[in-house]
C-alpha cells in the first residue's frame, strides 16, 4: 500500500472514530458527582485515588483523604500536597493490621477516622472525597456496609466518591458509576525487587 | 463464637500475615529504577501516572511527564503541579488523533516529542519519565517499537519510566518489572454520566 493509500485510510478511520466519539459525548449529558470504586489485586488503586486528588487540587476544588491502614506509612503525595489550604487528611494511625495485631484497638482506631470520613461525606463544600483502602475495613468488620452505604449514598449531590482497596464490597460496586478492577499482570515486588522511594510509596 | 474468640482468631491471622509479609520484603532485595505499565480499557492509568508524578515530586526527586495524545486538554493535574521546578512536562500539541485526521502531521508532531522522550530517558538525572499514552503511537504506527524498547532498555539504572495507555505492545509488557491491566467493570461515561471538571481530567 502506497503512503498516500495509508494517508488516506487514515483519515476514514479517523472520521468515523470522530463520529463515534463525539456521538458518546453528546449522550453523556448527565451530570453530578460520580462514584468511582479502584480494586482489584494490581498496582495502582490508590496512586490514582492521588491522581485525581491532584486533578481536583489543581482547579481549586475542596478535598477530603481519609486512610484506613496505611496512614502510618511515609506518603510522597501527601507530603507533596498537604501544604494545599484546600486538602484535608484523615488517617487511621495504628499502621497496619498485621503490625497492631489487635481487632478491638483496630475497630476503635478506625471508628474514629470513619466520623471524619462521615462529616466529610456530608459537607457539600468537600468537591472530592477519598475512602482509601476502606475495602479492607468492611472486608474486617471494623465496619459495616449499611453505615457506609447510607453516607455514600447520602452524599451531596456535586460531590464524588473514591473508593479503594481489593475485594470492593458487592453493594459499593453496585451502586458505583465507575468501577476499575486493576489486575496485576506481575509486580516487580513479587519479583524481588525492592519498593521504591518517591515511586512505590 | 465469643468476641474473645474473634479477637484470638484475629491475632493469629494477623501474626501469619505477618510472617507472610516479612518473608516478601526479606526476599524483595534488589534495588534498581522499574518499569511500569498501565494498560486496559479502564479509568485510571493516565490517573495512577500522575499520583506518581505527585509522589516523587514529594520526595523533590526530578520528573519528566510526555503526553502524547491528550496534550491540548485541560488538565488539572499538570496545572497543579507545573509551577514544580522538578517537573518537566512535554506535549504533543495536536490533541486527538481523531480530530487531526492527518496521519502525516500526527507523525511528525509525535517524532518531535519523541525527542524530548529519549533525551528524558538518557538524563541520569531524571527519576521518573511517564510515557502517557504511548501505546497509541506504536499501534498507529507513529514510533516503531525498536527506537522505544532501546531508548527504555538503554535509561540510567536508577530511573523508573512509567507507560499508560491501552494494548500495551507485547514486547513492552515483556520488558517490565510491574503491570497493571486496569479493566473496566463499569464506566459512568457510558451510561450517560457527563466527564467531571477535576476528576474525569
Amino acid at each position: 500500500m502506497s503512503e498516500q493509500d495509508r494517508n488516506t485510510r487514515h483519515k476514514k478511520a479517523m472520521e468515523k472514530l470522530k463520529s463515534h466519539v463525539d456521538a458518546k459525548v453528546a449522550a453523556a449529558d448527565e451530570e453530578r458527582g460520580l462514584m468511582l470504586v479502584f480494586t482489584g489485586n494490581g498496582k495502582g488503586k490508590t496512586t490514582a485515588a492521588w491522581g485525581t486528588v491532584t486533578r481536583a487540587l489543581g482547579y481549586g476544588y475542596r478535598v477530603g483523604v481519609v486512610q484506613f491502614i496505611k496512614g502510618l506509612w511515609e506518603c510522597g503525595e501527601r507530603d507533596r500536597l498537604e501544604a494545599d489550604d484546600n486538602l484535608e487528611v484523615a488517617i487511621m494511625a495504628t499502621g497496619f493490621t498485621w503490625d497492631t495485631q489487635n481487632r478491638e484497638s483496630d475497630t476503635q482506631a478506625c471508628r474514629e477516622v470513619w466520623q471524619e470520613a462521615s462529616r466529610m461525606l456530608a459537607d457539600p463544600e468537600v468537591y472530592l472525597v477519598v475512602l482509601d483502602e476502606i475495602t479492607y475495613m468492611l472486608k474486617f468488620g471494623y465496619l459495616d456496609i449499611d453505615t457506609v452505604r447510607t453516607a455514600i449514598a447520602n452524599r451531596p449531590a456535586e460531590q464524588t466518591v473514591i473508593i479503594t482497596g481489593r475485594n470492593a464490597h458487592r453493594e459499593l460496586v453496585a451502586m458505583a458509576d465507575t468501577v476499575t478492577e486493576m489486575q496485576e499482570v506481575k509486580h516487580g515486588f513479587t519479583n524481588g525487587l525492592k519498593a521504591r522511594r518517591g515511586i512505590d510509596f
